[in-house]
């Protein structure tokens, strides 16, 4: 299946969507694109990097004529914003948004979207700590993996032309079930995420210099220079599951304070050992 | 001041101790280097790769000629190395570790050596997830810092040679107190291993696969691949210091626990704000 839309809207031109803008033009996907964004310092970067054709400060006028939109604004705003996006655009458009909680705003969409919906959940595992449109490329999402909402509420022609679109900027489409991909998530990125803002604020107060930091520390801790509202945004929505794998980290970290106590060497280094398979395991998998 | 000695020795031919030969070798600071080893494999891995000359399987047998002695053992081995390396070297020889922990080892070194002593305790920031000789590199320690432990008990002439040979390997020394090192790096790099190892591990016991894994997760977790032996050897040495660093990160996690559990997004927000603010400092400082 190929995938051509005359018009595309692009709802929050930061990192993701300016990325997504830029790689649609480059392949050719879409002949006009009309980006949305909350300042015109923003929408100016990306006009000018060619993410997007044209601006507009507010989403009725910005989807009303789109076929593909993509809500690309933080977590905690997709909801709002989908719905503002199917009161204002056309019957036939499709919809999907790129944040990284998925539970709440699939669950939005089955119980606000006209059924069957052609609204789609998905989560590109691409990114950085770094954010704006200023920072984005056209090839952001090749190689990268997309978790892709499945789900029987969904048009199965919409849930296509997503996939298609994912498919055509270079990435593998994955199905996944929303409750499920936050409780995963929250273990492998949103507790890591503040576990490496924990260890910065740490580093800091303990009155190192850059002196005392190696490669280490700089790579544990990367993901602690990202914006900070995406992150509360991200954290806030996916609670109930962060939650549990930070009192998980407490726990194991208690327990490793009690090796070290007790000086049990050979349970610490099992410990270390464990860690390292797991970490190979879930890498290749 | 410039650095060439006839004979240097290297106990422990890891990565750390097969790239200072390969460094040596390299830049022509050595004339023969004999490896201590304790297994053939890896005594034969560094002979193949050019990093020793000559290989023992003894600290008395390795050390008996040697001008320059360097313990590259895991941090747990260093004192008992460095008493049999006072035991059976010349009276001459100028001796350094390059273990990541430094108050026991310097403790001892100040205890159990000659007065004044010829070993000063060292922590090259260099390194890496990898382990072994064949992972050795000639320029490990190019364009990385060395903390040199500074002490009224060293001899100023051996303490020279080692800042000499540091340099010569292309590292920028900085001078320490081995207690106040320990309490830095519980900080910048202990406290974050043990994290890293807590976080693959929930990571897998969640039962994710490679799908659900960003470069976020590998860049905080990469650490955790690293020798389990090494990492228990540093964090036994360094218990106290790394104790409070991990009861810290207990209470910071509980911390964003409330604020997620009370719905705070102005505080978790500023939370994040201040991550985000603490890795610039330091990484900048």
């Amino acid at each position: 299946m190929t995938i051509r839309v005359e018009q595309a809207a692009i709802i929050g031109v930061g990192l993701l969507g300016a990325s997504l803008g830029l790689a649609l033009k480059q392949r050719g996907l879409a002949g006009h694109i009309v980006g949305v964004g909350r300042s015109h310092e923003s929408l100016g970067t990306a006009l000018k990097r060619g993410a997007i054709d044209d601006a507009a400060l507010n989403v009725s006028e910005g989807v009303s004529e789109a076929d593909l939109i993509c809500i690309a604004t933080p977590a905690g705003a997709v909801t709002a914003t989908l719905d503002a996006v199917i009161a204002a655009s056309p019957a036939h458009a499709v919809v999907f948004d790129v944040a990284s909680t998925k539970k709440n705003i699939c669950d939005h969409a089955r119980t606000h979207c006209p059924l069957p919906r052609r609204f789609a959940g998905c989560h590109p595992m691409a990114g950085s700590e770094k954010s704006g449109p200023a920072h984005a490329f056209p090839n952001l999402y090749a190689g990268a993996t997309c978790l892709v909402e499945r789900d029987d509420t969904i048009a199965p022609d919409a849930r296509d032309q997503v996939c298609a679109l994912w498919r055509a900027v270079g990435s593998r489409v994955v199905d996944i079930d929303p409750a499920g991909h936050d409780v995963l998530l929250a273990a492998t990125s949103h507790a890591p995420h503040v576990a490496a803002a924990i260890l910065a604020r740490i580093a800091s107060d303990s009155g190192a210099t850059g002196d005392f930091i190696g490669n280490g520390f700089r790579d544990v801790t990367r993901v602690a220079a990202s914006r900070a509202e995406l992150w509360r945004d991200i954290c806030m929505e996916n609670r109930e599951a962060l939650c549990y794998s930070l009192g998980e980290m407490r726990r194991q970290i208690a327990l490793v304070e009690s090796l070290l106590t007790s000086g049990n060497t050979v349970a610490l280094e099992e410990f270390f050992e464990a860690a390292a398979d797991a970490r190979r395991r879930i890498t290749e998998l």
